[in-house]
C-alpha cells in the first residue's frame, strides 16, 4: 500500500526491493569508463542481427533474461513487464515481450522509462498485484539516430550541445519480498510535463533540465529530505550543459546540490570528447542504474541514491509543425536498509 | 489491494469506481449510430486548428476536462494522468499533458491502450497511490493514416479487410471513493504480445483476434466465470472479419461468446459500407466506453461487461523489415453494485 506525502510523491509502505538487475551495452560504452559495469557487451553494432532495430530488440531480451536468471526466475515467474524504448510504436519492447511471453505494459515517456517503469512497476507490487515485476528500455544510436534526425549514411556533424544515444539496455527485477540487504524503492516522485520554449532538438540537456529541477525540488520538499540525505542524486541524461542548467536553476530556488549531484550521460562517456555533451537514450540510465550504481549499492559504497530520469516528448512530426520541446522527469529513491 | 486470481488476472480488492466519463469524436463518428452518445462533436478535421494533430490534442484535452467536469474536479485534483495515443512518441497524450499539468505516465499499448490506462490506474487507485486518476487516449483518422499507411493526398483505395481509423477520444476518472451506483473495476486480466504471422496491415482485425482470444479466455478461467456472466463482452477493435475469426477461435477452445460478444469498430460505423470492417484506433474503443457503454451501465440498462481494447503492437519500419505482426489484448471487468 502507498501513502501520499504530497502532490507529487507517494512512499511505498512495503517498500519492493530490487531483486536483481542487468545491464547490455555498445562498444563505445565498453570503451567508457564504466564498461566494466555492464553484464553483457559487443563489439558492433549490429551484434550479429540484420538490422539496429534487432540488435536493440536482442539487448532489451538479453538484459531481461540476465536479470531474471540472476534472481533465479523464468518468465511464468514474472507476473509484469513493463517496459520502453525510444523507437515509433515502442517495437523493441513489443518485440522483446511478444519473445518473453510475459503479460505487458508498453511505456512511452523518452528517456524518462526507465524512471517511469520503476514508478509504476513499484507500485504494481507494492499494492499486492505482482510478486515480481520486470522494468526494462533500451536505446541503440543507429535505430535512434536515423528515426530522431538524420540518416547515419548522410555523416552529419553534430553541435556541441548534442548528445550521443546510448547504446545500451537495463532491466531491474521487483519483488515484494526480500531483506534489507536489498536495494529498496522507498517514495517515487512523478513528473509534470514542463516546456520552458526550447525548440533546438540538438539540445535536449537545456530542454530537460527545468523539468529535472522541478522533479527534484518537489521530491525534496514533499519528503521534508535535504539534497544532502542521498549520497548522490543522479540524473538522466541531462548532460553537461543540460547538468550545468539544472544546478543552477535549482541553486536560484535555494537547493544546493552541486556536492552529490551525477548525472548519467555525463559519466558513461566522460573523457571522450566525441561525444560533446554525453550520452542520453533511455538506455543510458538505465543501463548505468541497472550496472554501476544498482551494483554499487550492492556492494555498500552508496546507500542511498534519488534516481532522476528525464526525458524529451516531442516527435520529429511536432518539430516540423513548430512546437516547443516539452519534458519531464521522474524521480525513485532507492535505499539501502529499507526492504521488507 | 490487489489479490492475484491467475497467471494473468488481479482483483481490485476495493474496486475502484469510474466517477465520470467524457467521448469526443468527429464527423463520420457523430453521423453513426452512436452520434449521440459522445460529450462533443465537430465536423472537419481540423476543428478550428492548424494540423490535424493538434485537433488532436485538443480531443484529448477536451475530453479529460470534460471528464473532471463532470466530477467537479480540477487538473490539481487529479494525482495522476495515464494516456497515450497511436502517434509516433504519443505527442498527442504527452502535449495535452503539458497543458493539463497533472504527473504523467505515458502509455503505449496501440488500441489497447485504454485498457491498459484502467488497468494500470486501477492498480494505482487500489493500491492507495491516487485518490483521482484520469485514464484517456485519442485517435485521430487523419493523423494516424498518413504516418502508418499513405499520404491522405494519394487517396489510396481501401482493401475490404480494412479499418478506418476512428477520429476520437474517451477518458475516464478513477476514484478510490465512490458507491455502488458507480461502475467499478473489478478485474484485469493482462494480455501477452501474441503473433500468429500475420503479416498484412490491412488486415488488422486478423492479427489481434488471437490475443483477444487468449485474454478472454484467460479472464474466465482465471475468475471462473462463464462469458454469460457479462451483459456484454466488448472487444475493442477487431471489426467484422476480426470478430467472426475470435468468436471462431474461442468457439473451437470451447467457449461460445456468439450472444453477448460485441465489438466497438463494428458498432461505431455499422450500416456504413463505406468503412469496410469498421473502426479502430484508440480512439475507438476509448470513445464507445466512455460514452455509449459507461453511459448504459449508468443508466442501469446494462450491469457488467468486460472490456477488451485490443491493439497491434508493430510499427511502419517492423513492417517494411519484413516482421509479422504482434498484438495484444487487455481486459477490464467493470461492474455496477460493487463500489466501496
Amino acid at each position: 500500500m502507498g501513502t501520499r506525502v504530497g502532490q507529487k510523491t507517494v512512499r511505498f509502505d512495503k517498500m519492493p526491493i530490487i531483486l536483481s538487475t542487468a545491464a547490455v551495452a555498445g562498444n563505445a560504452e565498453k570503451t567508457g569508463p564504466y564498461g566494466s559495469t555492464f553484464d553483457i557487451v559487443f563489439d558492433d553494432d549490429l551484434w550479429g542481427e540484420k538490422t539496429y532495430e534487432l540488435a536493440e530488440r536482442k539487448m532489451l531480451i538479453k538484459a531481461i533474461e540476465t536479470a531474471m536468471a540472476k534472481a533465479g526466475l523464468k518468465p511464468d515467474d514474472i507476473s509484469y513487464l513493463l517496459g520502453g524504448d525510444l523507437l515509433n510504436q515502442i517495437i523493441s519492447a513489443g518485440f522483446a515481450a511478444r519473445q518473453l511471453g510475459i503479460p505487458f505494459f508498453g511505456l512511452y515517456g523518452a528517456c524518462s522509462t526507465m524512471a517511469e517503469s520503476l514508478m509504476l512497476g513499484a507500485m504494481i507490487v507494492d499494492g499486492g498485484f505482482a510478486k515480481y515485476a520486470a522494468c526494462a528500455t533500451s536505446s541503440h544510436f543507429a535505430t535512434a539516430e536515423r528515426q530522431f534526425r538524420n540518416p547515419l549514411e548522410l555523416g552529419t556533424p553534430k553541435t556541441p550541445t548534442s548528445q550521443n544515444t546510448v547504446t545500451a539496455s537495463g532491466a531491474a527485477i521487483l519483488s515484494s519480498t526480500g531483506d534489507s540487504t536489498y536495494p529498496a524503492v522507498t517514495y517515487a516522485t512523478t513528473g509534470r510535463v514542463i516546456d520552458m520554449g526550447i525548440n533546438d532538438v540538438n539540445n535536449m540537456g537545456a530542454a530537460m533540465a527545468p523539468a529535472a529541477a522541478e522533479t527534484i525540488i518537489s521530491h525534496l520538499e514533499e519528503t521534508g529530505r535535504k539534497a544532502g540525505f542521498y549520497d548522490h542524486i543522479v540524473t538522466g541524461d541531462l548532460g553537461t550543459f543540460g547538468s550545468e542548467l539544472m544546478l543552477r536553476i535549482a541553486s536560484d530556488a535555494g537547493y544546493d546540490m552541486t556536492a552529490n549531484h551525477l548525472d548519467c550521460g555525463v559519466l558513461i562517456y566522460q573523457g571522450n570528447e566525441l561525444m560533446h555533451c554525453g550520452g542520453s537514450g533511455c538506455g543510458c540510465s538505465a543501463s548505468m542504474l541497472c550496472g554501476h550504481f544498482i551494483n554499487s549499492m550492492n556492494q555498500g559504497t552508496i546507500k542511498r541514491i534519488l534516481f532522476v530520469a528525464t526525458g524529451v516528448l516531442h516527435s520529429p512530426t511536432s518539430a516540423l509543425q513548430g512546437e516547443s520541446i516539452p519534458a519531464i522527469a521522474h524521480a525513485v529513491s532507492l535505499e539501502m536498509g529499507c526492504g521488507s
